[in-house]
């Protein structure tokens, strides 16, 4: 099997992403916490809202900070204050204007990923706008083949972007921070993953499995994992 | 000059969609208006806020419904009710599940045009995840080659996508609603396009222009206006 293009996932496994949403949720808590009910779950409604709301706001940080605010509304039985949701409103702001930080030896990596030969496209969910703009920032645009920014993650959408390559799935290897999203569909239309954690995982992305997967503990490793591969 | 490919924006173009927002505005003005100083300027300061959020927030229902929340609570100095934002939150949402309801004459001539051999490309802005529900939703996805959801609709924009589908500018001829981003931007590239207005535009879609530029009543218009084009 020649691997020809690397796929590389962008919210934490290029850049910190997650930890950004953690905190939001930490100041809902304390923003929203102090006018509802001792006894509710503020973060386990705020999931909820954000589960409800996924099929019709998708991804993003727009996305979250609407549902926040409507949990907001819904915890207090409506007597959240307007300056608590401007509060919300200015930290999901603080999301979209975040500056983009890469994780350890993602530069390095795509440089000596590029220099070698193969394609590099970054797929990636999450708001069209948002993404692009966090390319830019990045650093890497220079760097990258494509970016494909796709409503989910599935086997279709591997599928297609494999399609449009004009590649088979078999020279494609895919390398990302989620099982769900980066791993198993792409294992299932026949191509390489590896799965390279980040400390934190945003709920809708947690998954049960028992597929054997590669596991890395840094992109660095990607491309010894690539000759592994090939060899 | 040989078209081959004919690009169709979406919004106002393939189906209905500025009605829904300019009614959503009327409802804005109804329910923030009465808790607001008599002499404000309430759908002036929606749209004010609108702009200050663009650069941000990009297009769509979303962007849109987050505007809505902050003009709201500004506008009333605070005091905006809770069952107001939430109100506004609904209509916002209602945008979103809005059935699709195709402009008259689009199916036949998209049908008609991809009979005579032309490829079909989609370009539109706005919401990832919308649009592609909308396009889901139309029936016209199958009578598609393509789908561009893109950020902006400049010149450089276009120039990647005429340069992605492997043809000239001068093969390639756009049709939409907005004279600032269907036509101005493909004549500056060299290729063709023609104006078909619909009974509403979107303030910040608005331009002064001093070209000549084609315009047709109706979608019906396009094959011949290809064929004049060829001829």
């Amino acid at each position: 099997m020649k691997i020809q293009v690397v796929g590389l996932d962008a919210d934490d496994t290029l850049w910190h992403s997650e930890d950004g949403f953690h905190y939001v949720e930490q100041r809902f808590a304390e923003l929203v916490g102090q006018h509802s009910p001792a006894d509710i779950d503020v973060n386990g409604h705020l999931a909820a809202v954000e589960r409800r709301n996924m099929p019709l706001y998708g991804y993003g940080a727009k996305a979250f900070t609407l549902s926040m605010i409507e949990a907001a509304i819904e915890l207090t039985d409506g007597c959240v204050p307007s300056t608590t949701l401007q509060a919300l409103i200015e930290e999901g702001r603080a999301l979209l204007h975040r500056p983009v930080e890469l994780l350890d030896g993602v530069h390095e990596t795509v440089t000596s990923l590029r220099a070698s030969g193969y394609l590099i496209v970054v797929i990636t969910k999450g708001d069209l706008l948002h993404q692009h703009q966090k390319i830019a920032a990045s650093g890497l645009g220079d760097l990258l083949d494509d970016v494909e920014v796709v409503n989910e993650k599935d086997e279709e959408t591997y599928a297609r972007i494999v399609r449009t390559l004009g590649i088979e799935p078999d020279n494609f290897a895919m390398v990302g921070n989620s099982v769900k999203s980066d791993v198993l569909p792409v294992l299932g239309i026949g191509g390489s993953a590896a799965h390279v954690p980040y400390h934190l995982l945003w709920a809708a992305e947690q998954i049960e499995h028992e597929e054997d997967i590669e596991v890395l503990e840094s992109i660095r490793e990607v491309p010894d994992w690539l000759k592994r591969l090939t060899g």
